[in-house]
């Protein structure tokens, strides 16, 4: 895997770069969809392909439980399994025990837990997480890390960032395929001193990218962009920088001047399946009454698949009707529409002018 | 419209033709996927055509109610709503209110019902059920008929088939769009001299194309073909003969036989939501746990979309695991399945071999 830098702004921490994966080349600053459970919802890997997408993100956590990543090493791979050879990145199971699992004990080996699916106990250790990994055959896997609150003292803060540099050195021995390589997750909580600190000591161990864990925890958008402005001066110029469950347009755009290059969520999918298009001007609640006789598309100068071919009115009739083709519909636009805003930062950046675009597009965005 | 046979069995009922509409040739006998609510269930009308589907069913009871038949006209009719550019049968609601709503008082000027949505009191009267079809602008409209249960005493049921035929009367005289046509539908409940009587007064009202309606609604299969052995002299040569709601293969196999030209069904899409696939061979349950590690795909030799790109162990992942791609790729199959088995069914009655062709695979197919 290799990083390469094609643009810097001059005045701020944006950048435009190509990471080189077994799975293809994926220009940064990128969006990655989030497939959970071998699936981005709804959508087939051809959608996903011309929504622009050119890697997403699965979870270890999911796929451990169901179907078992062995199962899928013997289907010859996540890739093969759920037909997509994009690149795929699968995050390591430390935020979704912390969001999912009530009950879970954290413990310098690991993290015990009950399943979601069937409430059986389990436990993940550093060593467990990257071995799930390697047999699920994902590019980039996250390194096993403790998230925590926002809001915690900073004591707790800190144990649980020495218990993640911890995990770290012990994820790191477990040797992967050739064509896979880890992500360091850097903590911290809220604490600025704490972020630098972890990023710092988290820096050996990167090879070819560094990732930003527990921020869009439930802070506020004030306290996130505080602590990327903090360890910005931190991050290594030559490897990319994911910050980790972010995808809402603004924080995007927040993200890329602190010098972020990746970004997930499970948003755009998300808020698709509850009726809700995301458009450059800001958010179109198509389930709305206001658009019942919409025959307009979901948002004028889209070239989604959704735009081209149909009209407000239909798409909330079938939202309205709980028809499956209606949350299709809107997935793809939102997901298109991340990657338009994308494409369009990358543009910005190269074309020296990201901080008037970025003025441009929040002047007239509505959160 | 118009509609030509091509080939006739010269041992059975079993013939091929070829209806011209607006909206394309179909090919007869054929299988017409369902799209109640302006949307085959998870599909994208790509999907649909790509399944071999020239036809779909949509339904004036639900489109009536919602989004409305006048919004629709307004979009610019019921195919460019859902962008469909195939052709569009449309049931007209009689059968809908006999099946959906609890609460319904039929006399000879209609139906008096209760709304599915919101319990909201509604009159179907067949005027009106023709003039929402004409709104819609469907190439086929169903005329409003009355349909009954298995096992009901013959007086009623002579008495529904009465009414049916002044309701005809009276649909037959509302103006359609130059490109639609109205099938009548002929009923009789479970007597074969009503069966007969129905049709032979049916007869006089059809211009292009004539219904059976009525059956598969809870008798047996015996039933069921007893009422199509009585009628099949009666069928006329020159226009196709629709049997409503039926689509498993066993059905098509002896509807074809009996002189049947047209199907239609919600099995194979219903079915493939709950995780069972239709095959040559007969039903795979693919959520049962035997193809957890099964890796081949649904049906050997199958070359629909999800049969050249996933394997059993995916689909029942995403089966299991609630996702939509799952009744989605099932949902492809099924409908594909159907429209490969209507093609062996044209080939074998043009090639003279209708009834072998129909022995051998009843011989190896498992209801």
């Amino acid at each position: 895997m290799k990083f390469e830098v094609l643009h810097k702004c001059p005045t701020t921490g944006a950048r435009v770069g190509k990471l080189y994966t077994d799975h293809g080349v994926i220009d940064t600053p990128c969006f990655m969809p989030v497939g959970t459970k071998a699936t981005v919802k709804s959508l087939s890997p051809e959608e996903v392909r011309e929504t622009g997408s050119q890697i997403l993100l699965s979870n270890t956590y999911h796929l451990y439980l169901r179907p078992g990543h062995e199962l899928i090493e013997r289907a010859g791979g996540l890739h093969k399994f759920m037909n997509w050879d994009g690149a795929i990145l699968t995050d390591s199971g430390g935020f979704q025990v912390f969001s999912l699992s009530k009950t879970r004990k954290i413990t310098d080996d690991g993290m015990t837990f009950n399943s979601i699916i069937d409430g059986s106990k389990h436990t993940f250790t550093p060593q467990k997480v990257m071995q799930i990994q390697r047999a699920l055959g994902s590019d980039i896997c996250m390194a096993f890390d403790e998230c925590t609150s926002a809001g915690i003292e900073k004591k707790k803060a800190a144990e649980a960032m020495e218990r993640t540099l911890k995990w770290l050195d012990r994820c790191s021995e477990v040797e992967l395929k050739p064509h896979q390589i880890m992500f360091p997750i850097a903590q911290g909580n809220m604490f600025e001193d704490l972020r630098i600190e972890s990023l710092q000591r988290t820096l050996p161990y990167c090879k070819c990218g560094v990732a930003i864990g527990g921020l869009s925890v439930g802070e506020s958008s004030d306290v996130m962009y505080r602590m990327l402005d903090a360890i910005k001066p931190y991050l290594p110029e030559n490897m990319p920088h994911y910050l980790m469950g972010v995808g809402t347009a603004d924080y995007i755009l927040e993200g890329v001047e602190r010098g972020i290059d990746m970004f997930d969520c499970v948003l755009p999918t998300r808020t698709a399946r509850n009726g809700t298009a995301m458009t450059m001007n800001g958010y179109v609640t198509v389930r709305n009454g206001a658009y019942k006789e919409d025959f307009s598309p979901i948002e004028d100068g889209c070239d989604c698949y959704a735009c081209r071919n149909y009209t407000r009115a239909y798409i909330r009739h079938l939202i309205n009707s709980d028809e499956i083709l209606g949350g299709r519909l809107l997935s793809i636009h939102n997901v298109r529409f991340l990657q338009r805003l994308m494409a369009k930062i990358r543009q910005a950046i190269a074309q020296g002018r990201y901080p008037e675009f970025k003025k441009e597009f929040l002047s007239h965005f509505e959160k």
